[in-house]
């Protein structure tokens, strides 16, 4: 027992060490980012989408049953490299257009109306999640690859490493940013040393091919349009999170279009660069899609062979750009989801900055949805992947939609003309014709990628994603609409009826028992010097008829009411006769005053009936009410002891116990007895 | 869209189909059972134990490694018959000196004092939760053995019966007696012909023996003392739930002692009768022990034959008391808590009473428990054995010491002398020393089984309860300090000081935004007749800026007074100045006044920030400071809108919803804005 009075250390001294100092709003705009950190932040996604991408194209070939088609690679490829550059360029559009960001969500609701922004806002929010799961997923995968005796703890690994990124998350994008360039930088150098060294050996004829491999077995398909088709689809997972950048234009330092713009370009050609080398060297080295060995591993290893250095380097490079990929979803889904809020779309708790002054909850959201989902697939890539893709291609070609009746838009405009918008302002561009065919191309082919993604994977859980987009437009739409009926029916400029000031309070005091609260709340009734009664719900006759004998000989003011309730409700009582006031005056108010003991823990409050919350709820239901709590603090002073600082100090507490303790047997009984009754007073 | 205005169906209407419609508190007393029902109710348990006693004693013997002393099983139960009557006249002699309920729990309390009364009561209700555990899982071992394809589901199916048997207690005792009454004496009919049939057929001649069956394999063991003590003890579990009719001899109908005592006298014979007649003719078919096939079962199988529809009577007889052996601590655990709890060792919400009349928390606190044990221990009669009976044997110790100190008092009492105690009366009796006698030697018998118990099982579960014990003692002495410690503090009659009254009611508004619910937190607050005050916490400066302008241009009256929140708190600010009126005059109540947007559901209700809820908990702890929430209801009229009866109609936001949707393209954007402006303004 400490007879120290040191203040009691700050309550969120944990939630600091975790997350740091809480920062000031007016610190808000120096949370940006420069292009070196914004490329790490925002591309590994996109960047760490050359770990599989290739792969993806392989598997579909290897259908055929032969590698004799394997030289398809390449030029599929090539077409996916094409694709990329005119969504990238389609992409640059945006972000200038669109300098306070232009994601998919932005630029349909723009151009094509609420429906087709709550597609996109749709689509993306959900491959942002499924980027989380996947990408983690997929990265666990690789080091349970390295160390089997992890296996058994795959999901543990993947929720344990989720918990971390929110974390590192939620301490703010700058910070986060400078942690997560490392990875990014390390893969991108070790893939670099990589191709330079992969394609000298394949100039000077050095460069062998892979060996103990086995191809992965599956049923034979002919080689047909719609099978290379379906490799093409399947290797346009290269494009996965390139549209991170126009989303996050503001976490970019001034200017921020121009900066952004340069990142983008500067991710899609490093990621058409190590696409198209790895493709091509992949094809060289004779590689085979397997289920033991990863096509970055069989490529590394006859590169640098077997066991070498560099091989466990660009192992682990790869393994952490995966798991860094997440957290490009991590600076995105919460700006989007609060543009969204914003929007009135989504809750609007998903607009408020938490400590940090990221966008706490939308961070926390994420990370629940990506946990679910980890949980319930059990950390299986194989799983996830289908439900993947979609929703980006999606918004793809919405975006890339929007983009075009953009240009159109300013096609209409007379040279030299300016109209002010809400998110961007609309000027005359001669060269809008090009833009818009690059933009309808884009379109075209995006959706035409989503369609074979669909199709080809609606059985094995695209299905999924199918179904689930609509559900949260619908969902959306509803919440919408919810916000502007309550706005509606607030609105000062919109009241129909002139308002009818009320002219009367009576109080109604309930009481539960008669003990020091019940003077305090009685005090405060008095000091109102409003007309008062006061009520007692006779769940328990005995109780009751002590409470009156206690009413008159404590109070002695004031006539108690004993409301009759055989069924043993507290509510219902209270409410008709609340309700029969109400109706004996239109114009008066009933305020309700009503005790409540506070604890100082949960566990000491759980121990209390803590019915004043459950009243409060069940009376906000009733016009013209107000409820109003009396609080009697019931403390743990230094000594550990619980006392009302109004009443009793701690040492006189202490000594009432030792008295209670020193009665005889008999009478300890009793007096248990008797500190039940007066316990059972408390309302 | 029904324009009906019928009232809608009361809320409670699916729990009413589950358990019933409400019964009224004066009914309490017609919730009794007669002697034939009560028979069911609380003898399931203890009879149900002879379907596995036998068993158990025969397992020990086993470990022998041969047959040859199988022998000992009889004399074996006939010493335990012997416990079993004197625990019983020990127990008949609790129930006619305790008439109100004599269980451990009381007898203790009255005689040993507060700790051991603790122990008794927590042993008791650890192994109530067992038994439900304990029947149920070995029920539905029983149903799995017989359909060995619902064995995936045992678990699940565990858990379906306790939710069932959880219902059926819900309902009420009588209901549940009667439900219960059909299973336990089917069984009993059951048993009894076996036996008779059995009997016959061995003096006649025809009985045969067992064949095809496997004993049970393990490590061999001389015959040692310490052997026959431990099938002694274990053996004894047919002894569990003989303790069920003294805690509930209230459940009885008048004249309540005479009729529970007939009840457990028929309870004792009934259970000496077939635990005798099954070990003796276990004997004479050399039954054995085996991991595939029960004792019971051989029995039934050797005495009418194999497939006989009887054996299968038999076996789903069995099947069923187990099953309904649960209910027992279901009649006993919430009347058992609720006593605690009066006492205030237990949370004081398990004394309330539900819509049936039964303790309604006290069975969901047992159902809850006994749904993890089996739950986690995969509903494994094997793994939750070894945790069982110590808590009975420790209960049956401590009521029968009691007992010994009862007797002691009355022969210290003159003849004809009678003294008025708290749970019971003391008087006169000649026989004092017979009853201590008896009570003696109960308590020395069953002390020394449970310590058998807890030193042979201790490994393998026992350990568990051994360190649960006294835990749950130290917690519920813990709770007891509480409530002595708040009773202390809120009682009138030990207040050492004098209350000094306050004189004086400072109202505060606090003020999110300007809408419709701020006129009428405005207009109460002006009601009142106090002085007040408006503040507004300034999270975000655009909005402060916009409320104080709103709140000149639509209140006209006071100043709004901004108070700086640059780490965007809600509640620290509000603290801060709350405290600062507080110190200006130590006589003065702060009465804070604040909105709250009232939604018809729960998912309407999360859309919104319900800052007044986490307000209201955060300034409970501040003394001389009352709070008052200002509801403001928006909720669906017939028409399924949301609206502010107080100012807009269904019909008139209808069409203002309608008008909103023929706006124009980038109005329409706008005009989200707008609402979304609107919107951040409730509180």
């Amino acid at each position: 027992m400490t007879t120290e009075t040191q203040s009691p250390a700050p309550k969120r001294s944990v939630s600091e060490m975790l997350i740091g100092r809480p920062l000031e709003t007016r610190t808000l705009a120096h949370q940006v980012v420069s292009k070196k950190v914004g490329l790490a932040v925002f591309a590994s996604d996109a960047i760490s989408s050359t770990a599989y991408a290739t792969e993806e194209i392989l598997v579909i070939l290897a259908l055929t049953g032969t590698m004799a088609y394997f030289g398809l690679a390449v030029p599929i490829a090539i077409a996916i490299a094409i694709l990329l550059v005119i969504v990238t360029i389609s992409y640059r559009q945006t972000i200038f257009a669109y300098p306070n960001g232009g994601g998919a969500y932005i630029v349909a609701r723009e151009n094509l109306g609420q429906t087709a922004a709550l597609v996109a806002g749709s689509a993306l929010l959900t491959d942002y999640v499924l980027t989380v799961a996947v990408s983690i997923s997929s990265g666990v995968a690789q080091i349970v690859s390295a160390f089997p005796d992890l296996a058994p703890f795959r999901v543990a690994l993947a929720v344990g490493i989720i918990a971390f990124v929110t974390l590192v998350n939620l301490r703010g994008v700058r910070e986060s940013g400078v942690i997560f360039a490392v990875p990014t930088y390390f893969f991108l150098v070790m893939m670099g040393i990589t191709l330079i060294v992969g394609f000298y050996r394949w100039a000077t004829g050095t460069l062998g091919i892979v060996t103990g491999v086995e191809m992965v077995e599956g049923t034979i398909a002919p080689l047909t349009l719609f099978l290379i088709l379906r490799a093409f689809s399947s290797g346009s997972t290269a494009l996965t999170g390139i549209e991170a950048i126009s989303n996050g234009i503001t976490a970019f330092k001034e200017p921020k279009s121009r900066n952004a713009a340069m990142t983008l370009t500067a991710m899609s050609s490093i990621l058409i660069v190590l696409f198209l080398g790895i493709t091509f060297l992949s094809r060289h080295i004779e590689a085979i899609p397997s289920h033991h060995e990863t096509i970055i591993s069989q490529l590394a290893r006859t590169v640098f062979g077997e066991g070498s250095p560099l091989y466990l380097l660009v192992i682990a490079g790869t393994a952490l750009v995966l798991l860094m990929a997440a957290n490009t979803s991590y600076a995105d889904f919460p700006r989007l989801a609060a543009l969204q809020a914003a929007d009135g779309f989504l809750p609007r708790q998903l607009t408020y900055r938490g400590g940090r002054l990221v966008f706490s909850w939308g961070i926390m959201a994420l990370a629940l949805a990506a946990t679910v989902l980890v949980v319930v697939l059990r950390a299986s890539t194989t799983a996830l992947i289908p439900l993947y893709a979609i929703g980006v291609f999606l918004s793809f070609t919405l975006s890339q939609t929007g983009m075009v009746i953009h240009a159109r838009k300013i096609g209409r405009l007379q040279p030299g003309e300016k109209i002010k918008g809400v998110d961007t302002d609309l000027e005359y561009d001669p060269n809008w014709r090009l833009h818009m065919i690059i933009s309808g191309i884009g379109a075209t082919l995006t959706f035409i990628v989503m369609v074979i993604f669909a199709i080809t994977k609606f059985t094995s859980g695209a299905w999924f994603v199918i179904v689930l987009i609509p559900l949260l437009v619908l969902l959306f739409s509803r919440i919408h609409t919810h916000y502007q009926d309550v706005a509606q029916a607030l609105s000062l400029e919109n009241a129909v009826q002139p308002r009818m000031p009320s002219e009367e309070v009576v109080t109604v005091l309930l009481v539960d028992g008669v003990h020091m609260g019940t003077l305090e709340m009685v005090d405060f009734a008095k000091a109102l010097g409003n007309p008062w009664r006061a009520v007692h719900v006779g769940v328990n006759p005995e109780k009751s008829e002590t409470t009156k004998r206690k009413w008159e000989k404590y109070i002695g003011e004031g006539e108690l009411l004993i409301l009759p309730s055989p069924y043993r409700h507290l509510l219902a009582p209270i409410r008709e006769y609340v309700v029969s006031l109400l109706q004996a005056n239109p114009r008066r108010i009933v305020h309700i005053v009503m005790g409540h003991l506070a604890m100082d823990s949960v566990f000491t409050q759980v121990l209390h009936q803590n019915s004043s919350l459950i009243l409060n709820l069940g009376l906000t239901g009733l016009e013209r009410v107000v409820v109003t709590i009396v609080p009697v603090q019931i403390y743990h002073d230094d000594a550990g002891e619980a006392v009302n600082q109004n009443m009793l100090t701690g040492d006189s507490l202490k000594k009432a116990r030792q008295e209670r303790e020193q009665r005889s047997h008999s009478e300890h009984h009793k007096s248990i007895r008797q500190a039940a009754d007066e316990q059972s007073e408390e309302s």
